[in-house]
């Protein structure tokens, strides 16, 4: 009896930092998208929340990094339970990244609403619905332990790269053609960036949750197909 | 005896980690110089040998990231060394990450390298300069569980933040008043972009440091005065 109210107990605060990284990950979605949504619909004032934002981000990574190093130290966790312990600390680190990526948007996306329009934003909207998916299911394969899910994250990537691609290879036409547009062009690109490395920390987390379920690492070898 | 014993061998598995981590950051070191030796005497030979060198950090990932686990589960350490093995969890990966903006600029010096010289570079070498003794001294005080020369890395990071602005200025004047400089200014600027990140990296290492030692968090608070 004793030994199953500790088990339950564990149980629970395991399942306490499952829920608080989906937390923090909906957190982080939400700020994707009102990143974009301040630029295309030139909102300053939803930028500056979203620059404001990144503090609850900060306070939830150092929450869930304290919370992992209490259950390491007083559960002494073995195997699975210590692999699902040592990748939510590494997640929650990629995590709060993203968040500074989100608030590197806002404070570009501010200046950009002080100048006249480049041009409709097309691409950098797909783009940064890509990438919110992406951090939706790598947490999500990371919470179900699913290597599939974290596969098809792995494979998104390519869309994000190619997108990221298109928009540099357009700016630069502008910029070529009508070179008052540069200093704009340059943080409409530097926005791009921001999205291609939130993908890219969206893959870094599907690629350990892949180590995780498989016990293998598909880290730095290629990823295997579907 | 025999807890002695068992204890001597502790010391060796946490010692192992350390010097394992310090080989990794001098291979990332070298790393940095070479990517811009590659640039800057236009050597594309050497660009191919950092980019190929790319896997031998990867491989010092996956080495050290077990390592840490293994020691966690036999061993189950309690706070400090907790803290010290969770903290090699996190900046192994930061170092690795480093390994690939060295990758990335080996990349691009590739495709500098075959077209005319845009300028003579002065700030981008001081740049990695910073950058390369950023990673060396955060690493140092992992592993010295020194939260001075911690303090010292973050303020460090704004003279890096610094030159890249100056950089960018620099570029935008270039690619405004002659037009077919926009191509190559654009991977400059990435280049640039790539030393800013590894400072980032050894910064947020530098942090994690301080939170080691301190016992408590500075990161996402503003630095305290040295």
């Amino acid at each position: 009896m004793e030994r199953e109210h500790y088990s339950k107990q564990y149980d629970a605060e395991l399942n306490e930092i499952r829920s608080k990284l989906l937390e923090m990950g909906g957190k982080v979605e939400l700020m994707i998208n009102d990143a974009l949504k301040s630029l295309v619909e030139r909102d300053s004032a939803l930028a500056d929340r979203v620059i404001a934002f990144d503090h609850e981000i900060n306070r939830l990574e150092m929450e869930i990094d304290e919370r992992c190093l209490q259950v390491l130290a007083r559960r002494q966790p073995a195997a699975r339970d210590l692999r699902f312990l040592t990748l939510a600390l590494k997640i929650v680190t990629d995590l709060e990244r993203i968040g500074d990526q989100c608030r590197n948007i806002g404070k570009r996306a501010k200046e950009l609403n002080e100048e006249p329009p480049l041009k409709p934003y097309i691409d950098l909207p797909r783009m940064a619905q890509w990438a919110g998916v992406m951090v939706k299911e790598a947490l999500d394969a990371f919470v179900g332990g699913d290597d599939r899910l974290a596969l098809k994250v792995c494979g998104d990537d390519q869309f994000v790269d190619d997108l990221n691609e298109q928009i540099q290879r357009e700016l630069l036409t502008f910029m070529m053609s009508d070179p008052t547009t540069i200093a704009r062009a340059i943080k409409v690109n530097a926005i791009a960036k921001c999205l291609e490395r939130i993908a890219d920390h969206a893959t870094n987390v599907a690629e350990m949750v892949i180590f995780m379920v498989k016990g293998k690492d598909i880290r730095h070898t290629g990823h295997p197909a579907v």
